[in-house]
């Protein structure tokens, strides 16, 4: 079968993406206009990063809460900017029970008002601060071009709103959840360089004062913002009249983050990893870390099949045995090699007859035959090489299309590859519409060594990321 | 303080309930009419209970899956019964992206249509079969007389679908989450006796054959139907075209189930085992299954306190420490009272003279001075004892108020204090609409030793367990 099974990744980077989705079982079209359903493979591997994301964000101090799905039309408006970036993508609710409503409900696009106008209930005194919740929740943003985990009318994701005494008490926890929870869960988990910065004006979050970012580039050279983390100063607090009294007795407003990430990072892995062949999962994501595959019906083939399942399970790794020896083997390797599982374990009775059996580890289609009393130490080595080689290879291929240029033009040329690195005071006051021409933004900004601006740095000498994008 | 802080259950259950709710910092109404904030105590709640749940579901073998919110209104005149049954409790979005909708959306009360309308792709042969999803989600059904937790227009849970190639499959497995899943969470986790069987035909789910259920008696004696395992027949299968053909090679319709509990089971733990004091907690479901409460801020206190979380956390428990010595002991107390935390340790200089902590068991509300060196043995055999000692209660407390009755006249009296439990035959042919007459329903059908009917069994020889309920 080889490469049969999907086009190839080069020949065409849209077709690819929605064949391995499709091939991998992992999501298909909802019959509503952009809604998604996502089949257990795609949710297991939500499941497996949801987990890493609650833990940190367990450790970073907020709790988990539920806030409501339909919000009054009459929220939204408080905060201009805030309505203004999302009315175009609001579904409303204008019936309910039967009849119609007096005041029409929206649907959540994302719970700044909901959340904030129990937070003014919630905020008396300085002692209530920090208030630092999550919710993990379905929201809906309406989509004219919906692609499978990018860009879905309804879309899962977490989103954190948290209220602090002070701007700085706000920004340092904006940028920990930024650094240690995002980024940490991106890189050490998912596997995926990013690029941390903030978004200039235009890019930013409807009712935020700065938008913090992780941006990562995908197979294609194209960005993906994976997640933000937004400082709200004092934007919501003010028209949802959140104050507090201070240690000397005085009112006031508190300072304000949010941030979130979605099941667009599920698109990120396909993107940032998958190959010719299919998805590659980190471990980490991986439903099952190791497939047992029975390459026919033999009782020897069979009960060592079995035992080393267990052996694998009593290990720690998430494993299946795949025993549908009425489908040929083949096709039985190119659904595992879709999938994405990061070993597959081939046992046949050739190979036994010798004491071996066949490991196949994913990311690099090596093969091997290997002894079944070495097996279990085999699968633990590729299973601990497997996130570290997806990180290096994406890092690689990144790097090889980043360029540093220093003229709008230069930016034009690398970021229409890949990323453009070029101080923001070279692109001239209307470079961000000149490179909107070109289909480019500016994908955040960061100091010249590659990291977070500091209050008091001058805009303009920041560097620039300049890219396409999803 | 004593029972100052609430009304007496006696008094006024559902002022008592109410207040139980808000003290404990559960939940608050949302704007929308009906619509629930969880707040983090009620949410941690709901994310043991959701372990628990789905850890057993996935030893069922089901997978989780997430479907879309919205559902095309078409998909649910599909089934007639389920159309009739859903259609005055739907909340309707007519516009999204600024635009009137072509086809209404239906936001999902329920999810049977639309999985439905996926199972009919992806079952194919007999090889597909079982096929078993679930979903964690939230649904909406508009509500009138809404109660948090218990009826809300939008509420969380989890829905189970599967498609059989037999009806026995299906029936199995039916009765597999009923009583391995729910039954089993609901007794050995919430520590809530509750009754199975199933419901009559006027009862049933809109759509299903057969509906079982898991009934429990809250403290004012009303039933509370704590989850639903259904049995649908080809009903969904025959208007969704859900087929396969059979190892002889002929076409034949599955036979399914659906089944689903929800943060309704919150409410149960409040009604089930809830006091004069506030919320008492099983120690699984407890978010804090202790609390050191530092008495007094002096410097051995503090090092005391410190040196006994660490050591309750090292043995696996999750604690808290209550370091706010600016509030008064008597509010603390009386706080995790009604969060219901099921130890408290006081820490405090004039038992630490000699060498002891107060340790308060919540469920007997017993006090005892444990010397330091006994702490982390006390707190396990409280923590042991809990669960138990609640279940027993419930069980003594819903035996108390059931009884036996042999006329309809018996059973509405037996009915209106608690439970009562009358042949089915003996309510005679109009004995539901009668038992209406006195806001009586039949809860389910069992065997007279309690089990489950058996197909065979002569209906009116069944015991009809009557009761008021929620």
């Amino acid at each position: 079968m080889a490469k049969g099974a999907i086009v190839a990744r080069a020949e065409d980077f849209p077709r690819w993406y929605h064949e391995v989705i499709a091939g991998a079982e992992m999501a298909d079209n909802g019959p509503a206009r952009g809604t998604m359903v996502i089949r257990p493979w795609g949710y297991g591997i939500w499941e497996l990063m949801q987990a890493e994301l609650d833990r940190r964000i367990k450790e970073a101090g907020a709790e988990n809460a539920y806030f409501p799905l339909f919000i009054p039309e009459a929220f939204l408006k408080l905060e201009a900017q805030h309505v203004e970036g999302f009315s175009p993508e609001l579904a409303v609710v204008t019936h309910g029970g039967g009849k119609e409503l007096e005041e029409p409900l929206v649907v959540r696009p994302t719970s700044e008002t909901v959340i904030n106008s129990f937070f003014s209930k919630w905020v008396q005194s300085h002692r209530d601060l920090p208030l630092l919740v999550n919710q993990w929740a379905n929201v809906v943003r309406w989509e004219l071009r919906p692609r499978l985990f990018l860009r879905t009318s309804e879309f899962l994701w977490q989103e954190g709103h948290t209220a602090h005494a002070t701007e700085e008490d706000a920004r340092a926890y904006a940028l920990r959840i930024l650094t240690d929870v995002y980024r940490a869960t991106m890189v050490d988990v998912l596997s995926i360089p990013v690029l941390t910065g903030h978004k200039t004006a235009r890019e930013r979050f409807a009712g935020a004062s700065r938008t913090w970012t992780c941006e990562g580039m995908m197979g294609d050279g194209k960005a993906l913002q994976m997640g933000t983390s937004h400082e709200l100063g004092q934007n919501f607090s003010r028209p949802f009249d959140i104050t507090y009294t201070n240690a000397s007795g005085t009112l006031e407003y508190v300072w304000q983050t949010s941030w979130g990430v979605s099941t667009r990072l599920i698109g990120a892995l396909v993107m940032g990893h998958g190959d010719d062949f299919g998805l590659r999962l980190p471990p980490a994501l991986a439903p099952a870390q190791a497939v047992v595959v029975l390459v026919k019906e033999t009782p020897e083939a069979r009960s060592a099949a079995d035992a080393l399942v267990t052996e694998l399970q009593g290990a720690g790794h998430r494993v299946r045995l795949d025993e549908r020896t009425d489908t040929s083997f083949g096709r039985r390797s190119v659904d595992w090699e879709l999938k994405g599982v990061p070993v597959r374990v081939e046992v046949g009775p050739r190979d036994l007859a010798e004491g071996n059996v066949t490991v196949v580890t994913r990311h690099s289609r090596a093969k091997q035959a290997v002894p079944l009393g070495a097996l279990a130490a085999t699968v633990r080595a590729v299973l601990e090489e497997t996130g570290p080689a997806l990180l290096a290879e994406a890092t690689l291929s990144r790097d090889a299309r980043t360029a540093d240029a220093s003229t709008l033009e230069e930016a034009v040329e690398g970021g229409t590859l890949g990323f453009a690195r070029v101080r923001l005071g070279a692109l001239g006051p209307d470079g961000e519409d000149r490179l909107a021409e070109h289909a480019l933004t500016v994908r955040c900004l960061q100091r010249p060594d590659g990291s977070l601006a500091q209050p008091g740095d001058a805009e303009e000498d920041l560097v620039a990321i300049v890219g396409r994008s999803y």
